[in-house]
């Protein structure tokens, strides 16, 4: 049977081809690392990648945390069990860009007391401006590697996602979506442990191919002030979704994780024009109609 | 006795009234009111402030809101009963110039069923940079204002303020605290509640002639770059206070407030640089360590 120590050494291999790969793409900046430990148990790896020529700022962390559940999340999970050890992969990228999205990975193995034990993650992509080509390939990608492991996890895991990456108060998806899937287990995945596994290290290894994709295809896009605006605004969005309900920076704040490695999922920069209002026809009316549960993208 | 609708009507002069003196203070721009009404129950008058020669944003919301109350808060209040009225005047202004502090204010009262009634309500500064004498003169005349009504408002409500304005994954105090009271009935207070309602009233009152006196005293510094970066970054702090842990932000997100009037709280701009750190002896770190629970400004 697979352990958590060998699921944390593939996780930080898997964490290092990324940061490689966005070095790559990037062209100009370089990843910063801080290497930090737990008050409680254990620590991670956390790279930082700022100011470069088509990543504004991004981080890719690596953890592997263990220690005491505290009383609200076990009551959350509704399990009895109290040690717990986690760890993953998690990266937020927020480009310059208005015309790249910002897109989110995260592939996580959770232990409770050693018999409980589950696998967790997802990607999602948030577009500034939604372009539909982009969202059916991403999708499809997704699919793709979802088809290799069960023919059920794409429908899943997509609903899933459309349901999670859901900013309730704003009556807005986040963004085109993508995959979530948590606390799977081989009975309720109806494949075995290992194959999880599998599949969490295939979803890591998608990631930067996916990506690179996107970003060459936009790359070179200039943009207005209007257009930048938006995109300050749309980062908005995503600080209120990640404050407010993303549960992995719940998680981390309650476990007194790193705050500087939680909240590196937030913009540099991120704009609240009081009461902004889309122009009926225009490309943000266009984007905020996409922004809504259920669209079927690999249709 | 006093009703609802008479609080509600003095609530609303003085929103009137702290509007009029804002415009005053600011000498540029003015108000932007939108009218708006509650499915469910109420509606409101927010008024907003933006672009002006001091206040880069800022928000004067009155409100009057009823109808049923959601299960999650009815389990956090420990009450049975579900027809909630809510009537306040509630205020945030970020300004232009890090010299000058972000102020919010609010004044409220809740009644459920009509048999249980209460006050809360507040004032608290968070000065970019703490400036002592300022810090000072507004916690004595937040004391004076207490210590008409009762000698045991200011030291009671300080503390509460302290406890409540804390952003506990940073382990710092949102500001320099002020007062903070919640649920507050005459049998609490040991004052009647016509009491109570004129204390809420002194504190609308003060509070333009406090933060007039303190904008002025500051609004001609100049400020660089780096002052204005340290700005940002505090604003930061500020959106993490109020979308994680600021009670009434969930409490209008939780029942379908205006997300606009709700989030009106959050500036313009605000930035998040990985891992600041402030320099050994400068003022960025004297101001953090005055960001702490228990300091005593009025001794």
């Amino acid at each position: 049977m697979i352990t958590k120590e060998q699921i944390a050494e593939k996780y930080k291999e898997i964490q290092e081809e990324i940061t490689q790969a966005l070095e790559k793409l990037d062209g100009k900046a370089v990843f910063q690392e801080e290497l930090w430990e737990r008050d409680g148990g254990g620590g991670g790896r956390t790279r930082i990648i700022q100011h470069g020529d088509i990543l504004e700022k991004g981080g890719v962390n690596f953890s592997a945390v263990h220690g005491e559940l505290p009383a609200p999340i076990k009551k959350a999970f509704g399990v009895e069990e109290d040690k717990f050890f986690a760890t993953g992969v998690s990266i937020v990228i927020h480009p310059n860009n208005p015309w790249i999205p910002i897109i989110h990975m995260n592939i996580r193995y959770f232990e409770l007391n050693e018999n409980i034990r589950w696998f967790g993650g997802g990607i999602d992509l948030t577009p500034h401006y939604v372009i539909e080509e982009d969202a059916k390939d991403f999708h499809q990608a997704l699919k793709a590697v979802c088809d290799q492991y069960s023919a059920q996890f794409y429908e899943e895991f997509k609903t899933w996602a459309d349901n999670y990456f859901y900013i309730k108060h704003r009556n807005e998806t986040r963004g085109i979506g993508g995959i979530f899937y948590d606390k799977l287990t081989p009975e309720k995945a109806g494949v075995s442990m290992e194959e999880i596994f599998d599949f969490s290290c295939a979803l890591g290894r998608l990631f930067p191919k996916i990506y690179t994709e996107i970003v060459n295809r936009n790359r070179d896009k200039s943009f207005t002030k209007e257009e930048k605006d938006w995109q300050l605004l749309r980062r908005g969005r995503y600080v209120e979704f990640n404050l407010v309900y993303d549960s992995g920076t719940k998680f981390g704040l309650e476990t007194n994780g790193r705050i500087e490695s939680i909240l590196m999922s937030l913009p540099e920069q991120a704009n609240w024009f009081y009461n902004f209002q889309t122009q009926p026809g225009s490309k943000e009316e266009k984007t905020l109609g996409l922004l809504k549960k259920g669209i079927n993208w690999v249709g």
